[in-house]
């Protein structure tokens, strides 16, 4: 079959591997797409430490993706082959403190299929992952979209972990493909009052497309002071940061209000330079966000109930074209979200 | 009568200065005894940007005080001379978001009685306060032991913004006097698997004294490691940085479990070099807490049970002593909580 290798920072090859088996308990999944994530340009560009490179390489990266059963293992009976599926593919070890309290997103050794971890992704016409893994895609949402499932998890993870209530008013920083999905599941939660701030015009342009009505350019002025005004001088309920730069992050402390909550939604390569005194005279919250927990089966039926349009932020892309108009054009911000085609 | 004046920085004179007088509203307070605090501290020493020296000064500092009630104003009908008090110095816009919704202590217009911001405090044989910052002292606490109430309503509140039960492992770190009030009230909500981590020989000695059973100096090792050995490798679920210091910040942090709380309880003078990636890897919350909200009433309760008992890190100077054996010897840590006498 074909995929894209990935051999170390900045090295990948599309080019001919042997077809996974599927083993006991596990399941193989013809791959109709796989999306590219910021966290995917950690590891291609190197910026992840120890994620990149070592003695798990090479591998296939992907873990956004979705398809048909091609094959189950010996001992799964509840799927079989032609069932449209997408794949949650966080891999936890069921035996830390966290994952016997059901919080499985922050397993101690937690890891991912398609992260150069050791377990290969979607990048490649078959993946093969632990029925666990997989969650069927509901009438409503094509194979394609269906990769979109594992970002918009996080997203709404996010939104969950921001505690928001409709009536209250939010800021969100960053119009990737994250804060999309962080403003397209705060509307969908009934959520109305949102700024979103954004310094790239076709980001801004995107998200106006999906109903954003205040969307704020940073390079315009203050937008601490902007979000500060339109909110009686107090500052947002929540904010959420999902934009990975350190002026972001300041922003979103600056924006927020008294007792109110940030939380934290992308990654941040670099530590920032914060100071402890901001939470004592606000009494903030801040706090993050990893994958998501309990959140696909939800995101899927607001997929099918089309709370999640895709008109405008999503590429698609053949698999030959991953690096030049996938990694490269992710990294120049010439793209938002890129979906790489693995099937016609 | 006599008085500690603040002119500026490391500038106090102990004086004779003209009695205030008692507005309508009002209260007089002979004050029996008040606390020098941290935040004191960072005033005098100039380490508060914008709260030392300006146009406020010269006043008198202390916002740790309690005495006889000496005279009330016009329409004060609930109090009379002779009663015991201490003073929640707070001083609350009641006009804003913050205190609109009750969350005085987050007022967006905040200030205290006695930190050098044209409020005079109890550093002085008489103070006059509004009659709302005024609260009897029920008995079984004495005059002097009321001027405590304070740092340890912050201390309290700390504790409550932590959210710990009973059975909840805690790590605290700084075993100053809020340090203290924290592992106190802790005890008195019925935790009892706490961790004191303290650099200091004699206030490991102090906590050791009022029941600390785990109490770790830092530079006998790696006290995040001992912590985690010691919580089944996971950390505690909520630590309380009362020490300040960068080093404490980082510890707190990483000694905490995932999705656990870290709550800031101590003044940061300076910025931190902070990750937030910690917070994706670890859900973490952290928040911080300014003051106390309804916590004194609690807290007098507590005292009169005996639940802060003072032996061991409370040192009663004079007035005239307040430089030399007050702010001097706190920075220096030759003392741990100081109370300036007023009266014999």
């Amino acid at each position: 079959m074909r995929a894209a290798v990935f051999y170390g920072k900045e090295n990948i090859r599309v080019e001919e591997v042997p077809e996974p088996a599927t083993e006991r308990g596990e399941v193989k999944i013809k791959v109709a797409a796989n999306g590219i994530c910021g966290s995917d340009l950690h590891v291609y560009f190197g910026a992840m430490g120890g994620i990149e490179g070592g003695d798990t390489q090479p591998s296939i990266l992907g873990h956004e993706f979705a398809g048909e059963v091609a094959e189950v293992g010996a001992d799964v009976t509840d799927l079989r082959p032609g069932d449209a599926v997408t794949v949650e593919p966080i891999i936890s070890c069921d035996k830390c403190p966290s994952c016997l309290a059901g919080d499985y997103n922050v397993c101690y050794n937690v890891g991912f299929y398609g992260t150069g971890q050791g377990h290969n992704g979607g990048l490649a016409e078959y993946a093969v992952v632990a029925r666990k893994n997989v969650h069927r895609l509901p009438d409503g949402v094509s194979l394609r979209d269906g990769a979109l499932a594992e970002p918009l998890s996080v997203a709404y993870h996010g939104v969950e972990k921001g505690q928001v209530s409709p009536g209250q008013s939010v800021a969100v920083f960053g119009a990737g493909p994250i804060g999309i999905g962080v403003y397209l599941s705060l509307r969908a939660k009934g959520v109305e009052d949102i700024f979103v701030v954004e310094p790239s015009a076709s980001r801004r342009h995107a998200i106006q497309g999906l109903g954003a009505e205040v969307v704020l350019d940073p390079s315009d002025g203050d937008v601490v002071a902007a979000i500060k005004e339109r909110t009686r001088g107090a500052g947002v309920d929540v904010a959420f940061e999902a934009a990975g730069a350190p002026s972001s992050f300041t922003a979103a402390l600056g924006a927020t209000r008294r007792l109110g909550r940030v939380v934290i939604v992308a990654i941040h390569e670099k530590p920032v330079d914060f100071s402890p005194l901001h939470l004592i005279f606000t009494e903030q919250v801040i706090t993050g966000v990893l994958a998501y927990k309990n959140d696909f089966e939800p995101v899927l039926r607001l997929m099918a109930e089309g709370k999640f349009p895709t008109t405008g932020w999503v590429d698609l892309i053949a698999l030959d074209d991953v690096v030049d108009q996938g990694f490269l054009a992710l990294r120049a911000a010439r793209a938002n979200k890129v979906l790489v085609a693995l099937t016609k």
